[in-house]
């Protein structure tokens, strides 16, 4: 591997992640309910059971999972007039919520789920550079919440989750890779990438985007191998908080 | 007065507010930002300082100050859809945020603020009844915040803000007068007002709705009596936040 | 009751209605039909009885009461552009509608209903000030010809309305109360409220509105006193118009 | 001509109109206001002078003259849903307010009108057939007096309506040719056709659709043969209206 | 008639077509496909069948015809936005497609196609004038395509489509009756007609509109003439298209 | 390698593109047109050249590329209503043209082109699988076209595209990597990706998607080893149509 060290806001290394919080159960309401911090990003991750599937899983006996995301205004220094006011969802928003729904899907057995939906909301209350890997790394948690309390409830045999996934942001910047961007980061990088990856080392979405010059499949190794180490540590961390002795 | 004592969770008396906080600096990227918590009631109030008017104010040397107010999808037990996946904004929301845009005009002077709009994002994060006077409460104290950074960066002399202004919900369940009702209590309510008042006890707005059967005028004048000393407390605690030694 | 003598337009006194007028069937193709005038304001208040209930009340055995408020676009002295052009309800007129379904529903028993609906279209052909209170007074009466119209079917045994219900503006204009105000008193008024109340007195709806500044708990009293005397007399007026010998 | 007498309401004959009425200054907010009624179709067109131009006749000297027109819901026997609640305008609106603004521009010099558009809001109070007629017929004349005011006030030199132009419908009923068809005879109309000519004669708008089976070239002959006549009296009846001593 | 030579692109005739040409199974997704060209003027025409009916003709044993009309964004010389993009329809596009739909049900047996819905989707690749009339050309050939394959599928017993329909558009242009206008001609037109006619000579809808000038009775009969030995060229090659050794 | 031969349609091999075709100048109204064909996936790629930016390069000096997308209903054997009918642009449509849009911009000097806009309208004709690298591809080419336009015109000194640009799918079925996935290996696949790669090999975008089961490093290797010589392919067919003997 070749991460030079760089400066980095707070002195973090080029391939170390920003400080991690997970804090389970932030609001009482939800099936299952996760604050989750990378660094200054905060998204709030709220995971809703329903007895319905989507018109084409009707009595297919499998269920579905999908997430909705979205800012508060002042998640950002600027005030981002609301979607709702506007009467449409952007693009950006659209690409970022069908990503969260593939990466949870990637890890659940849906016909173990039986037909049920489960919504992830994931809102943005700070932001600050990665809020879709938060997000990714946040719903995990709280769907592996809201999951083991159909279990507890006895509506499930077994957690229909089959294992953990995480995801990360890795780019490139002055020409050094660097491990879960800031904004600050992310607004200079050349290339910005986007990894999801499980517990047991699958890739479930690489996602890798020249914003200024096109990259070398070398860098993109590196870029993946840089992933691969902070995604360890964000499923170790989510595995931290589901174990049986910190619920 | 005549409140009897009845039943209410947490053995509240009658005309006993829930558990009042006001968590300042809730997050860092907005002008102004105060988490109010009424009991389980939890609201996030961001201010946004932005240097245009709405067009018919412009060259009036008049400023502007107005509110969006949206709940969560899980601030609820059972999850709301988005008005922005349905593409229009709701009654009841714009009727709340007209409320809170009015009752913050009431005591700003808008030719002191000069020709710059505040916006008062109030985000519901948890919702038990009484989410529009939590709003109102903390928004005031997040404008306050946004008015006194202004004034500490010399763009204006003086803070515009004439006073501070509150607001409760007042209910008659069963027949007895009750403050601040918490969801349940809402949904069993014979009337539901809300009332908004400033420090020196003058009335901004008066709503009392008749949900089932029609109230007597005596009922008006003792829901107005409980709601007033309700809102000299949440007065007190705005100005307990806002003092020089709790910034 | 402390009312000065001040000039108003066609020498009306400080607690004087307008002069009122309701013309039942003023459309032949509603279920009841009124258009009510308060003044230059009139209001086509047209009562629809459809079979069907909203999805929540299904199968409850009860019936529902709702109400659409609009605006032609030369209603008023400058052109209103139609909300159907804007592609959506603006916050004003979902604040109205909801108004007006509240208030007539106070006075129907929605069980003795059964499970139908009936919507109130309050279309303002000319507006003075005073819509929103002219709308409820009026459409409580095409509601009252449309219940009547199932009683002479025998659709229903017995019209499900209680009572009467009425509405009137009053404002405090140079700090004199004023009953019933025209657009040129409301627009500047230092409080605007609205009283709904119904023939026997009881209170179904205060909404007092500081404008500029905040009214005493005194003001208020003195302007539903004013409010309840105007109500009085609109009730009377729709008495006489649903009388036997009117129809 | 070839019109046999048929059975019609109120004793109709085949070639002859409905009754009609056209009461100016129906509403005293717009600058010209007509209430049309042809029988039981009621339409109230208000005409508003506004001093802008679409975008593309900016610096082109020239004006604009335009029309909406909608339904109130209960125009008609079974409630209509309103557009402005469904969020967008139907194909059928769409197709009747561009026909008005076509027929209107058709008289009017819209050089000598200068850069200003005038806006005629046609609303349907009752629905009988012939709406859009009525409409044409009804906003023509508001235009008129609309200009007029424009003339008296100096504004404009003279008006720039070159003449009066006015319109009916025509059908082809169980094979005979009904002019201006009430909703019940337009319902079984195999051809329904509108004509939109001027005071000279001259034509200005052809419409003849076949609702069920194809027509004849004499078919249409005869159609617009009787339509011409029964235009010729509603210019008859709108230069009455508009006549220095009817005003 | 009276059709003097002037100077048309390519040396056309007044009452001469374009080159016409219609191309089947452009698209092999489809279950009827044409591409219809009137000169540069090319519509994609493509019927889908669908076992639906809209809810008023449920349980009615009637089918149901209907076209929808789109343009390419780069059909025209200068880019359109697309619909889609700002949301809505506009009044052209509704006019247009209502044409479509209501001259195809002209000719065809809704009763014999049975609870089944044809859509023809009419997508314009490039504009020279006449697009909506070229639409109807083409749109009833791919109609006769799909209703022939019900047929060779033993779906349907015979062909629902009563005969062949088309449409052309007829134009004043400086005094002179032209046919099949091209956009040059169409934007200098002083009256621009759209005939649609079927096999046997049956008139389905003629309208006729004056863009400047009133136009005669004279003009409107010189128009439908030559209109008429249009039509009868275009259906002689959608009957070309569609006899069996074509196929 | 790893590509070992399995059953494609038409005898393909695993690492073999569908047969490709590029045709300039499908319509005459755009800037640049081409329709690209992979297989039997057909795309209108129209490039417009807009002398305006959006409002954020105002005064940079810059140029922007966009690019649109949509699919006409009949493109799919099952027709997908359009979106202008719905009101709303669907997340698939943004995710699309978005990627698009970005792709091309990667190998434009934006500065170069100066401040106008190069909107790329990409249209699917009929869709088997792989319309959005089909899109890519030959919006690339029209895009080409249109610069050389502004070249030949003298409105530009030189063309400020820098290099060609494509893309493919590549996606593992069966435990198989395949090139150039068609609709119905598509819909099997395990995993799905998309590559835009320039013509000197750098890389513009990598999306790799598990759809069922996660991938492994060494599978995405072979999965960029196999796009990047199908991406050579399409350049040189793009170079053929571009050089100067074959326009």
């Amino acid at each position: 591997m070749n991460v030079h060290p760089i400066f980095r806001a707070e002195n973090r290394a080029a391939d170390q992640l920003r400080p991690i919080r997970l804090t389970p159960d932030f609001v009482a309401t939800a099936e299952g309910s996760v604050l989750v911090e990378f660094g200054h990003t905060r998204v709030l991750c709220n995971a809703t059971v329903e007895q319905t599937v989507p018109g084409w899983l009707r009595n297919s006996g499998k269920g579905w999972v999908t997430a909705e995301y979205s800012m508060l205004p002042r998640a950002t220094l600027t005030r981002t007039p609301r979607e709702s006011e506007r009467g449409k969802i952007g693009g950006r928003t659209h690409e970022i919520q069908r990503l969260i729904g593939r990466s949870l899907r990637s890890v659940v057995d849906l016909r173990a789920l039986g037909e049920r939906s489960i919504i992830l909301d994931c809102d943005v209350l700070q932001a600050d550079g990665g809020t879709r890997t938060a997000a990714i790394t946040g719903a995990a948690a709280a769907l592996s919440l809201a999951l083991n309390k159909l279990v507890a409830s006895g509506t499930l045999p077994a957690s229909p989750m089959r294992e953990l996934v995480a995801a990360v942001s890795v780019g490139i910047v002055e020409g050094q890779v660097l491990l879960d961007l800031d904004y600050q980061e992310d607004s200079q990088a050349e290339t910005d990438s986007n990894v999801v990856m499980t517990a047991s080392g699958g890739l479930v979405e690489t996602q890798a985007t020249a914003e200024r010059t096109p990259y070398t499949r070398d860098q993109l190794t590196e870029m993946l191998d840089v992933a691969s180490q902070g995604i360890q540590q964000l499923i170790a961390t989510q595995a931290a908080l589901l174990a049986p002795s910190a619920s």
